[in-house]
């Protein structure tokens, strides 16, 4: 079985059938998290933190794992989201490798991973299946709700599964329902681990493991995180020499680059788990019930998505966007912030100029630092 | 042999040995080529057309071959480029595989095609392959050197070798050099051509093609060459009935969408002549000498530019570019017409708001027509 555990997660166990939106169940299930700072006596302080489609639970370093979280500079002591005085709950979502189970996982009925028979996960699922965790842990309502990306879809999701439980939501380069360019991206990707020889419709081995498509979804995943202006900057024509030139190229530095982003990523996810993930982004739309199959539709317009977020009652909402993300554009940041404002809550919208793309929130601190951490000082909690 | 002539693409054979700027030699070669409208008496109303990646020399009908061309709203009688009054000249590059001599074409050493030893193809090979078609057809200036994307590499390039040849020149969505990100995109194509099982290292098969990798690479071309805002209004989240759904996807209209343009393709072009002319743009800067191998450098600025084109003389540019191409960015389309002013030519820049990205040229005939028409209307010959 294939899993990916960081060495400070906890393994919530919840033996109660969990039934999926779109059918199927488990007979129980496991949730990897990690919590970081004490809740205060009233269970005022509790953030509750969902992540993108590949971070594990480990967001920021703790005694119990000292190596760096995918969120260091934010999350811990001093820090924007200041562990001293907030209680951070960051899960591993339901479907992914990293603790929680997902297709990666042992189905007891046949004592062979899931893979392709793992229920269809829904954005719906993952949020639900968190509240299981929340009642384990004694945590009934959540102070300020966090999703960057698919982990912002997430919050989405559980704010409107749960009214009035969270007072406020930060949401980051995310979105209301996947737009048309993002899903022909991920289906790209989805499709080329597909066409590994070695994914065998799902029954791949450790020793023979679809490497090649995951190599190249992670490249296509770069380019579709990062931008043009970035890399202008940082790679010009650079030439690289850390591989050998090919015959399709491994002349520039950009290549090596993506290379070497990407032989990192190949052991670090599963790729059924990745298939799974990846298309509960594609089928995701706030505005729709997901236990229905898709119905043609146009992109929700705001009033549609503030209706279906009328019954979250947040305090406030901080929303923040980057101009050069191509997976989740700016407009649908500023989106989610006319329809917060639609609900009656405080709503700050921030559009930073960082030129990292979608995975700005992961690296620029220096705009998105100063943001979060004024929100977070700010609040009445 | 792998072929893909149009029925009205003339084929000129040259017998002179053609030697490569970066090594390797052809003992002879040809090119296929389609000529529009009538030379006039001095020959000065000839326009020179060369083609981005992958079309044929069949840029318009005609009583030879009716099909429409890949240009059919831009060139033709009482069209922008008026073959009542202008003969136009379009070649299919060498190194592609419609008629022109190539990595799919026979070596005769062995009697089989060239594929990898095809000698390592530049733009500049491309451009000084065409002055034996213009020798051979009599033509010895050229009144407008017109290319968009990879063709206006390949109209720059040819500028430069043969200074003061031409005295007007239209550039579309192309660049000085290549960016990083576009060659990030380029290369991952190529990867995942030799990523395919019947690669076979360039010793593919009619039985056995490289379909999957060419499908997937072009899949990958489609998400570079439009753009989201397009793909929002044109498919939102529109389902799709006509391929089955797969582990993968396909349940959106925009993936079908994919499918049925990357299955268009698939049969059209020659894996290893794709994966020649893709690299030669990635090696493409029109500010360094291309016998050399790379150099590590930044991108050129402006002034290197300009004075890489100083010779070109040209009496008037007009450049166009579009802020919705992720592959050819507007900037360099500005850089282009900054470099032609600081060489004291008449520049136009026309940046139309266009939606479709690097293809806009293509399809948008509303923005792009009324330019074209207006610029080859004013000019003096």
């Amino acid at each position: 079985m294939f899993s990916n555990i960081p060495s400070g997660s906890e393994i919530f166990t919840s033996d109660k059938p969990f039934a999926f939106q779109r059918g199927g169940c488990l007979p129980s299930l496991q949730l990897a998290y990690e919590t970081f700072g004490q809740p205060n006596a009233d269970c005022s302080n509790v953030v509750l933190l969902f992540t993108g489609l590949s971070p594990a639970a480990h967001v920021t370093s703790s005694s119990k794992d000292p190596s760096p979280g995918w969120w260091e500079s934010i999350v811990g002591i001093g820090r924007p989201i200041d562990t001293n005085h907030w209680h951070v709950v960051c899960v591993n979502s339901l479907g992914s490798c990293k603790g929680s189970t997902g297709p990666a996982s042992i189905n007891p009925a046949t004592d062979k991973p899931w893979r392709l028979d793992f229920p269809e996960l829904t954005i719906e699922d993952i949020a639900s299946s968190t509240n299981l965790l929340l009642e384990h842990l004694g945590i009934k309502n959540i102070a300020v709700v966090v999703g960057p990306s698919m982990g912002g879809m997430t919050a989405l999701a559980w704010l409107k599964q749960n009214p009035g439980r969270a007072s406020h939501l930060l949401a980051i380069s995310t979105a209301a329902a996947a737009e048309p360019y993002a899903i022909a991206i991920r289906s790209l990707q989805r499709e080329i681990i597909c066409e590994d020889p070695h994914w065998q419709n799902g029954a791949y081995t450790e020793a023979r493991w679809p490497q090649n498509g995951m190599r190249l979804a992670r490249k296509i995943g770069m380019v579709s995180y990062r931008s043009s202006e970035e890399w202008r900057g940082r790679f010009g024509r650079d030439n690289q020499v850390r591989y050998p030139a090919t015959a399709w190229g491994m002349n520039f530095a950009i290549e090596s680059y993506l290379q070497a982003s990407a032989e990192r990523f190949i052991g670090q996810f599963d790729p059924a788990s990745y298939i799974g993930l990846s298309r509960a982004m594609d089928w995701f739309d706030i505005t729709r019930d997901p236990s229905k199959l898709c119905h043609s539709t146009d992109l929700p317009d705001t009033a549609r998505v503030a209706s279906a977020l009328a019954g979250t009652e947040l305090k406030s909402a901080c929303i923040i966007g980057v101009q050069s993300d191509l997976l989740f554009p700016l407009h649908q940041q500023q989106q989610l912030a006319d329809a917060f404002e639609a609900c009656h809550s405080r709503v700050e919208f921030h559009a930073p100029s960082s030129l990292q793309g979608h995975d700005s929130f992961l690296v620029d601190f220096d705009n998105f630092g100063p943001i979060i951490s004024q929100y977070f000082r700010n609040l009445d909690c």
